[in-house]
């Protein structure tokens, strides 16, 4: 990894080093974005810094003063770093707190930490030939709309997924799809493009957002409604939204072929639009 | 703070530090425990490493080999920092990874932290007066029998029971009485002392096992079955368990008395008889 922004510092990641009393170590305290820059220029920064506002409302967790200059922040990185087509990582958690208690500090010691990011890497040929997704219980706390870092379930699952050669493990609380490990999930049911509405079980995705919008622009009847995994067992079509995958057909879910089992067109068209607004503004 | 053991050295809190790229600090993928030394000796030592082991499996998460060691570094953390009545606080993470990516690491580095943590402060006479409780929902995730550093819920509860003026906030799941946000709860309804069972909805409490092997010592009626917040609000008395707290009588929950008001005779003969069993052999 690269040069790393902490508290002020531009370090090498040996440098880049938190106290074992940061609350995002002890606690879970802490919330996070990942923004993708594509060609020097951030795609839907403004988006991801609600987003991180939201979960700090959400988290009631004060944000350090340094956020107000991500941007600055972020381009110095990709400037040291070299890398204008990658994504960039932030974090801010209540610091550092002695001695070790549940509660709020009383006088809690901001940190904020951005990265580099590798982007994802996809299965080849993943938007030609789309991926294989498991689905897994939902066992994430009831305020998932807060992009915390309490990611133990998340990770679990993911790993459950790739241990099945698959690319992604979706959620189901109670029967209903909720959203992916880390991506928002859609499927194509009798004509209607449809996720899981917003709320406090699913992630506002950004790229949930942006597609969400695309659809509308292109005509598509769209509804923010959930649905069974026996409706996405028989979907016309299904895939995944997220800042690093994108847009990605689902053609197989728990071994069952979506569809015909290729990626579909309203898949297709909507990953095209996004490709488009990417080259035209970022 | 004082000496802390980090990955096999000895250090001085401000050099105890991880990278930024440990999972516990990125994806609260780490476990912990809170082991209690009565002068010198430990308490329940045995059963906080079972339950470590637990933590472990459940969250598939490969404990560092100085586990092992764990009674001989807690003993020189005791010597060094001259503490024989505290309590220790462990921690074990899957380690730093490069890069971020949720699913397991290929080759996991376990970390383990092992630091003294200061006794709770209770409020002034709270087991002769009782402590005061609210009540808050439980927006924890379904392993919670996982003790995981994935805190915030805990963390947030904790900090509005304070805000209100109490020393817990105990978690409601679906009307029912689930645990406290750091503690184990009782009540005695009917004349039998009751308790949320295990199972993945709470974290089995080392002391809650040590207070029902009590109880039934005593010959009372026990039965661990989950009551509701209004049974809990009409019972003839309540209190909670925990290693920093022990027995500690609830007398006010969410601003109703409890009983007559006054700690109940069962909180207090196991209350006594906790303490007997601390000064027998620890």
């Amino acid at each position: 990894m690269a040069i790393v922004y902490l508290n002020g510092e531009y370090v090498p990641p040996e440098k880049a080093l938190v106290s074992v009393e940061d609350r995002g170590f002890l606690f879970g305290d802490g919330i996070y974005e990942v923004v993708r820059y594509y060609d020097g220029r951030p795609f839907q920064l403004d988006g991801h810094l609600r987003r991180l506002e939201h979960s700090a409302e959400g988290a009631r967790l004060p944000l350090a003063p340094a956020v107000a200059n991500l941007p600055a922040i972020i381009e110095r990185l990709m400037a040291e770093n070299n890398l204008p087509d990658t994504c960039f990582y932030l974090q801010c958690t209540r610091g550092a707190a002695r001695p070790r208690t549940h509660a709020f500090p009383a006088q809690p010691q901001p940190l904020l930490l951005v990265m580099p990011q590798a982007l994802v890497t996809l299965p080849p040929n993943a938007h030609a030939d789309g991926i294989k997704v498991i689905t897994v219980p939902d066992l994430r706390w009831g305020r998932c709309d807060i992009k915390s870092t309490m990611l133990l379930p998340n990770v679990m699952a993911k790993t459950q997924a790739r241990e099945q050669g698959a690319f992604e493990a979706i959620l189901v609380r109670d029967g209903v799809v909720t959203e992916g490990s880390s991506t928002n999930t859609f499927a194509v049911l009798d004509g209607t493009l449809r996720t899981h509405p917003s709320g406090p079980h699913i992630l506002g995705g950004i790229t949930r957002q942006v597609v969400l919008g695309l659809a509308s622009d292109l005509g598509l009847k769209v509804h923010e409604s959930a649905f069974t995994v026996n409706e996405l067992y028989g979907a016309q079509e299904a895939f995944l939204t997220s800042t690093t995958s994108e847009v990605l057909p689902i053609t197989l879910v728990d071994g069952r072929a979506i569809g015909d089992g290729k990626p579909g067109p309203v898949a297709l068209r909507l990953y095209e639009a996004f490709q488009r607004k990417v080259e035209s503004k970022g």
